[in-house]
């Protein structure tokens, strides 16, 4: 891991017709990654030509963000799908988003599945593999984000099988178990609401590589993004903090395809 | 244009989740460029898949098919959008359907717009001149479908402009008006159901450059490609008896990037 | 036309999944007649179950606000549809919201078709009829919620015809023609954001049934029901500025069928 | 269970737009209660309303077929909704079934969860409950179609619970487990093609109410209604095999609500 570079990344692009989600020309500026909605779980055509633009104007790498077609549920159920139908859910939105970095000058920088998708592949290594197969058959420059955890040599050699890079994602303000994985949100203390304390676990895990979790224990967790929020002020507020402490401890803070 | 050379185009891939439609695996070995339908009016990622290798099984040059966000009408019924939300949705489809050409190592041909959004552009060339201007900007190799008609020099200057080439598009079994424009599907005759009258047309038409309008005058009327259809038996006959016609008289058929 | 009474409708329920629009909670309790989402333009089955509970919670009279099957263009534009779509569009969205009211013990009270629908609907007449033939088929209890202008005797036709009540709709911020039509939202000086001006209007239109038109000359309009918006603090401050000054003139503000 | 009258069911109205499904008008003059999709795994507004119409001239009694928000999955795949989620979704869809029943001078028999939901209802009692309390809301006379099996007991108290009928259902086609569950579609066996034994083991669970399992043994498995199929030739053969066997043994096919 290098430990004098990291990525923020945060999902963007969520907006959809007439409805407006998320306060994106605030947190792109502050971000190095902008992981943008493709369509199914949220975003459309007009909404990521803008969200693209936006990240072009402040220097942020673009990211596909492909989640379930359920538009109701924002991507955030869990859906009975099989291998085939999430690699063909993920070229198709990825070459959407593709379309509109291209016609912009652009291209991607990586692909971060969303909502269920992603939890779903955080529990069946499978789904990486799947995701990783057809990002490498559609373009092997793209980064691939997983969730950081004690599995990161079983993902890593899907990366080499694949011939992907990947880039390994840190939670800040969620607790973590000893096993790695995030305490779940239904739990008390799932959430990290105290800023200075985010901004420690970050600078933490950027340094040593270790998180401390919920029970005291301190696991070993080596991460080359972090994934940070911007739809409301104070999840703005937070990122402020954790740039800034970042910063003061000669971290730099860079999209991950300029250091993987 | 080119009196020895001819492509055969036909709409691909509108199958839906558990909705057949259309007689792909039949059809396809019989044209030279397939339209892909691309999830829009019609279409889903696991029916583009598998349209793409059709394609690619038989060498038939696969293109973008993009409509409007109208599965419910499949596309046909006219909507009030902008040019702006054309840009973005035929951006949107076109970059969904390369990703997976890219993933079978192909790359697309052309782009044809469905439905009422080709109906539209048909009657509006500031349509034709917003599709022309996003197909560029995603990649200029790519073939742009436009009708036929005495219009002909106004969208060749579209496509000057742009720095794109356009193929234009000739209805065989359908009746012309002396002004080039259809005859309305209301009016009886509009359908031409002879399939000895068909071939005879497409022949007219590839030979001569002209084309005998339903009012018995005959006008000029240049074009690359035919439009044929796959969705029944006997729309399968027809194409086999142009075909056949076609190649007695020495005329090739083969996708229009090759000869444009 | 009652000069003592009058209804004061909303559009509401225009959430969407993870998607919030419009201030319900706040809007609700300030006017008579809701116009609730149904599920194609806006709305979804979760939201308009809450949608009734608020109304029910305000005595506020629930109707269907039916639309086109748009979400991505909020149905807003307009579709070139059949009258049996519209027909059939009307029927399945009334229904929908009828149960959820059913559920609570509730009947709705008066349909209003949205957006694009019902501006297709006030340049047609056979819209109109179409619409009151399904909602009279439905239950002819319901009440039609139509625009106010010198068709009104038409319109009214319509209605009996049919066998069914209609409310005549106001906008008391928008300017009007001479002719009856609204000035168009691209011209200068088509909404009024003078609260002043807009009670005053209201006012005159209730107790006068006239309208001074933007060229200044005064027309004849009578009306049952005024469009008020809720989906901002000054709209919010708009509408109690109009029931302030409707309270204050003696008028009683009460859903249309409790006086037609 | 009532052992001279028995009912047929099937899944209809699950065309979509221009794509058609099934053979609606062969296979509803052969029920006596037809399952109609409601749009959102399947069916539209015009496919709603001619399906009520085939059903109303053929004496068949017409029920709700709702499925979840999945048009491209038909609603087949299980999705992780919540009780509230499924609740909404049944009042969705029924009501607006009940308005396309209502404006043809009908009302609504039953209603019957489809695909995922049914499978997940059957490993649910919860999720049958739920359905139970909104339909009770909606129309205590509707009939709510579950499973059948051993554990009816526990279902009829939900039934009584709500004040609500049940139909318990039966599948012909399908071999059973010894503990009342289907076998499962990827084991062999699985699906019953011999059209003389569908009809024995119809005619035997009508005049005895037991089942012969994949294993040889023998349960017993009580049902007021049978699922058969329309969606191709050979289907209709079998449910009219399956009615002459019926009738011949002086069993009468006649809607649940009629005997129970």
């Amino acid at each position: 891991m290098a430990v004098n570079k990291i990525d923020l990344n945060s999902d963007v692009g969520e907006s959809f017709g007439n409805y407006r989600l998320g306060m994106d020309e605030k947190i792109i500026p502050l971000i190095s990654s902008a992981n943008i909605a493709c369509g199914f779980h949220a975003g459309d055509p007009i909404v990521m030509k803008r969200t693209i633009a936006v990240a072009k104007e402040h220097g942020v790498a673009p990211g596909a963000h492909p989640g379930f077609p359920d538009l109701m549920g924002f991507g955030r159920r869990k859906m009975d799908v099989s291998l085939d139908e999430i690699k063909d859910y993920v070229i198709y939105q990825m070459g959407a988003l593709q379309a509109f970095a291209a016609a912009q000058g652009m291209a991607l920088q990586h692909v971060k599945p969303h909502g269920a998708l992603y939890n779903m592949a955080a529990e069946d290594l499978t789904i990486w593999d799947a995701v990783a197969e057809v990002i490498t058959a559609v373009d092997s420059q793209l980064v691939l984000f997983v969730m950081a955890g004690p599995w990161r040599q079983e993902l890593e050699a899907i990366g080499v099988r694949h011939g992907i890079r990947m880039a390994f994602e840190f939670f800040g303000d969620r607790a973590y178990n000893p096993d790695g994985t995030l305490v779940s949100r239904k739990l008390p203390g799932a959430v990290i609401h105290d800023h200075e304390l985010v901004a420690e676990k970050v600078l933490k895990m950027v340094k040593e590589g270790r998180v401390v979790c919920i029970d005291g224990t301190e696991i070993e967790l080596a991460a080359e993004t972090i994934c940070v929020h911007g739809d409301n002020p104070a999840a703005l507020e937070l990122v402020r903090n954790v740039r800034k402490s970042l910063e003061e401890a000669g971290v730099e803070i860079v999209p991950p395809a300029s250091f993987l």
